[in-house]
């Protein structure tokens, strides 16, 4: 194991001590709750707030997401796994301002189960909540089974639309109604070139022999669509851009929002080169490219390859996912 | 080799693109010079202005502090090679607004050859030059022989330092002054858990066993003050803290500001977990940490790893360090 860690039982704790020294004043635990953080450079009075939540290790998903424009708190359990629902309803009670909170997360069923479970404790105590179940990987499921996809990085997309459509006063169905457009219109699917190691296990729960891709591997390690041989990035590129454009939306438009994501290990560099290609794939396919991100948005620990995201954009959206927000742990543009 | 990438060389043009593509409007290539990026989006007019550069390999560093509040214009050689003379004057020429430009780049043989060149260069032609050598890695030379130290991560608060003072108007000896204050206030130290592979050459030039850590090695590689067995976060911290703080500058205040740096392969977990540790032991020291930085600011690749940087704030430094700045690559706080 070649971590920077102490006890791996101190693991999140201690990361999530981190965050909160490095960012006097912008996050804070809500009261004694561990393992959640809500903004502490808000006023959620009179305005449509944001939960999310999901397992601690993909960093900056999914505290980093906390921010304005973004979500307003988070909760997240141990490496992988999903948090409680005490500590999602924590979060909900810390941001409720008396307009509703919407919950936006990733499609697995113990994140579900939770928050589903918190929706229902919140609701009884008079919080209206809605909910945005991000399901974007399309090699996790296929088309005509797209609500039981992964929720993987396009996600990232989900909290902006979110974030924004909070900021205009909406009220909470129509803030829902944004977040679960932005998820039906994106469309994410990965590949992973070295496998990571969870800190309470030390060793990988699967191996990439050097040479290979898992096409469609989850943040997980979920199986994909198939082992190949390692290509040059641009066939790798073409194939997922391949998969992504063959999926899109019976009503896209010629506008999209893509996200280049490293899933740990992958230097920005080589993000780069992907961008460029995935650029050229859109651009040759009548597609203009109206927002993009490239970075790390949603890792899998140190596992190396990326995932690319599209956001199939209507003029909803289109205002909507380049609407300023910013958060303490990652650049959002 | 487990890298998203093409042909290794075409891996810096074409990450180059990638760039151009990505960030329409803020950064243009100047003219036809290959390897140079200067922003698109400032009048240099007026004020003077500050160029860097460096090996490719190392991003965010160097192309990612072109921006707002930092460095106007950016050349880059080869992965770890130093760029030309050509590219450097083609950037200078590009900026300059009449007030003279600051050469801002790290303690490298081949950078100093090529930039020292330039600026003779760039002198005939009339245009003004000053230099600041970043030299913050406390591990490659003792404090008898800081001038001779290698330049690495901490050269970020050189940026910041050099463009908030440019933005105030000042001329080109008080930005030059300013820069070299920071550098000569900056200390830096870092450890190495894995190897990074060099696009063109295919496998690690060198190894480090699992379980085994390079206390100070460089961000290329070279040798640092040696191998150790790897230890819980908090002891390789303390480590790294205590031999900062016996060479911080005679005349420390008892304000710093802070940057953890991951070296590419090293979650942003981790990096907090580390944060954590350092904000204790400064604050166990007496020290005021009044800004920090935490993420990937200056790479190797996907090497495994981190380093530590503390500029021991004087008033001045303290304004400058914490002006607002933006990059489009990297989150500047």
């Amino acid at each position: 194991m070649r971590k920077l860690i102490n006890d791996p039982a101190d693991f999140v704790d201690q990361m999530l001590t981190g965050i909160e020294l490095a960012h006097p004043g912008r996050l804070r635990r809500p009261g004694d709750e561990a393992g959640a953080i809500v903004r502490a450079d808000a006023d959620f009075a009179g305005r449509v707030t944001i939960a999310t939540g999901g397992g601690s290790g993909h960093l900056p998903l999914f505290l980093g997401y906390v921010g304005p424009g973004l979500a307003d708190g988070c909760a997240v359990g141990q490496v992988f796994a999903s948090p409680s629902t005490d500590q999602m309803l924590a979060v909900t009670r810390a941001i409720h301002g008396g307009r509703g909170v919407l919950y936006v997360y990733g499609n697995y069923s113990g994140d579900r189960m939770n928050f589903e479970l918190a929706a229902d404790l919140a609701r009884a105590e008079g919080i209206e909540v809605e909910t945005a179940v991000a399901a974007d990987d399309v090699a996790s499921a296929p088309a005509d089974r797209a609500q039981s996809r992964r929720g993987i990085a396009g996600i990232y997309f989900a909290y902006r639309v979110a974030g924004a459509a909070a900021a205009t006063g909406a009220d909470l169905p129509r803030v829902a109604a944004a977040a679960r457009s932005a998820i039906a219109r994106t469309r994410s699917m990965g590949v992973a070139l070295a496998p990571c190691v969870l800190p309470a296990v030390g060793h990988a729960n699967f191996d990439i022999p050097a040479g290979t891709i898992e096409v469609g591997m989850g943040i997980h390690g979920e199986p994909g669509v198939g082992r190949e041989e390692l290509r040059d990035a641009d066939a790798v590129v073409d194939d997922l851009v391949d998969r992504l454009l063959a999926d899109a939306p019976a009503d896209a438009g010629d506008q999209v929002a893509v996200l280049v994501n490293g899933l740990g290990a992958t230097c920005l560099e080589e993000l780069y080169i992907v961008y460029r290609r995935v650029h050229e794939r859109l651009a040759a396919a009548g597609l203009d490219v109206a927002h993009r991100s490239v970075g790390e948005y949603a890792t899998s620990l140190e596992m190396a390859g990326a995932s690319i995201s599209l956001l199939f954009l209507d003029d909803e959206l289109a205002g909507l996912v380049t609407a300023p927000a910013s958060s303490p742990l990652v650049l959002v543009p």
